[in-house]
């Protein structure tokens, strides 16, 4: 079958057809898609395109830098505050009766597929509701993508923090995606109640005040419709961002350093920070900047590899169908181990950082920079 | 006389004719003069044309981000230890019996002019030199473009690093420059000795520490012909660079902080920092970033003024000629004091920073950036 793009999409025809060119083609287990790597037309990023069904991609969302004026812009009545998880974001979807994981990108991860048929049970679920996707965070310690460890996770686990229409991308409202993992026994993010927003603002920076001391990410605020979103995150992650980007200098953006130092800036503020936490503040911020950046300097000199390590843990033809994937996007991958336990396969490898290792190296032989 | 530009600068027809279209016009005291705001076929950004007179600009200059390894690469002889000093880069001419003061980028100064007039007493030297152009750092506190304080300096100072055929651009040897400044009477930059490549990167090690504790600049090695040179800054001014950026964030470009922190992660490793001074220096770079952002934002949100402030001290035309130029340039300035002292105007103003005032004031109004 196939189907009017034009009304899928709702856009005119120059518009739709300008749309489907910018889609990639991708393969999953013999089977062509489509994903659009940037948003376009007012359509998400990550859509992606299976035969005649369209998976959306989760739409990207504001960032409060001051919460509480932030807060009375973008909302007008009651707000749920939930926590925002440091993992990656998934959506799952059934196609065809398999259940399928997507990555923000729109990519259908082999690893992270099979991830979520042993760890998530949404049978029921898509039973009554085969025409919605399940949106959350993937976390765990066993991961090609992210780092952050939780000690609630073991292994993986999947967070539901949205459940939206797949082709529509329409939410259901924050009640009642609550109540749909309490029926079909999926995990939710946390929920810290919903509140007036004068209510949700205090809410949310007590949580932040407790999230940063136990190093968790921070708090995403929503509509009781699920259509508006605000995110705020706590100088914890702040640092953990830094302190990743700067074990890595050239291959991060200088956007993604610079970010990172003015919501510390804003939060200080905001926060009312007397000058002795102000400055406690920023000397974690220096650390987190300066010691990983000196720790890669020293391991280029030493020749040791630098990059981003993960280990992952699946069947081996899944093992190898996402090192391939890696490889064909033209990333160098270090293997560090690479052993079978109880028929899975374990790799543990580096992306191999080489804007970083190269520059380095230049740099530790003489190169000069000209100003 | 209109000359023969192709043979001046030693290009082509057709290059020189590029290049001459890329020179921009300005006036100075009545008289038109052209300048080249970027470098261009080989020759130096803020290169002046004044009728048939070419001042050419200062060049650039390699900067090492490792010290030892970057001698052995560039020189091969004897190599000159300078020091150097933070202020801004002057080039000095005679022209038509006047002595000129040209701005790194080309733009001839009428503050810098008249400064220079009265602190430089260059005559001997351009009856000897007509042809010559005298390069050097404009140091002290009353200037329209730096911030930086020297001890023994009180109110200007000219300090001479280079001595330069204004048309060729070719150096006086660092040997003749020095006794050119002996003889003339000309302040010279601090010189430490000329030595072999080897001792010269121990000998501009232990500068830099010295330097770095009275929180000076950094230093500049030359070979004797004075053709090859590099430069290499102490911890404490990529401290007050990110001091100065910092304090005005979202106008400050995200190269300028990003560079300024891998200087730092470099030194650490070439200076063999143990780990409690690697910490100490990670602590005092937050502190550099943090603290004047955070004031910054407190600023903005008590309404306060954000900017550059300089103080300057000249003869009423003169003040009013530099103050023009920036308003022409399109600079907002906020005049914070404005008086006469012996006959002079005695002017602090502030540069504002618009894109930092603007962006931090729609951020405390609740401004959220989508990602």
């Amino acid at each position: 079958m196939v189907r009017d793009w034009s009304s899928v999409f709702d856009l005119g025809d120059t518009d739709h057809e300008d749309l489907l060119e910018h889609f990639d083609r991708a393969w999953f287990q013999g089977n062509e898609y489509r994903y659009l790597s940037d948003a376009r037309h007012g359509v998400e990023r990550g859509t992606a395109i299976l035969d005649d069904v369209v998976v959306r991609g989760y739409p990207s969302m504001p960032r409060a830098l001051v919460l509480e004026p932030a807060v009375h812009e973008v909302f007008d009545g009651p707000v749920a505050v939930e926590e925002k998880l440091n993992g990656y974001n998934v959506r799952v979807a059934r196609v065809d009766g398999d259940l399928l994981a997507f990555t923000r990108s729109g990519f259908v991860c082999p690893y992270t597929t099979r991830k979520v048929a042993t760890t998530l049970d949404a049978d029921g679920f898509f039973e009554d509701y085969p025409e919605y996707m399940l949106c959350g965070e993937l976390v765990g310690p066993e991961n090609p993508y992210t780092e952050h460890d939780y000690p609630e996770v073991d292994e993986a686990a999947f967070y539901v923090f949205g459940i939206r229409h797949r082709e529509t991308s329409d939410p259901m409202p924050v009640a009642r995606r609550r109540e749909c993992c309490v029926d079909y026994d999926l995990d939710p993010v946390r929920h810290y109640g919903t509140f007036t927003p004068a209510a949700a603002v205090s809410t949310a920076k007590e949580t932040i005040r407790d999230l940063d001391a136990r190093g968790r990410e921070g708090v995403v605020l929503k509509s009781t419709d699920g259509r508006r979103a605000l995110k705020y995150t706590t100088s914890a992650i702040h640092r953990a961002d830094l302190e990743h980007a700067f074990a890595l200098p050239f291959d991060y953006g200088r956007d993604f350093i610079f970010t990172r130092v003015i919501r510390e800036a804003f939060q200080a503020v905001e926060f009312d920070d007397p000058p002795d936490r102000v400055r406690e503040r920023a000397r974690k911020l220096g650390e987190a900047i300066l010691l990983p950046a000196v720790e890669t300097v020293r391991a280029v000199d030493a020749d040791d590899p630098v990059g981003e390590t993960h280990t992952v843990r699946a069947d081996p033809e899944v093992v190898e169908a996402l090192l391939s994937y890696f490889r064909d996007k033209g990333l160098e991958l270090a293997v560090e181990r690479d052993r079978t336990e109880d028929g899975e396969r374990v790799v543990t490898f580096t992306k191999v950082a080489r804007s970083t290792r190269d520059k380095t190296a230049y740099y530790l032989s003489g190169g000069t920079i000209d100003e």
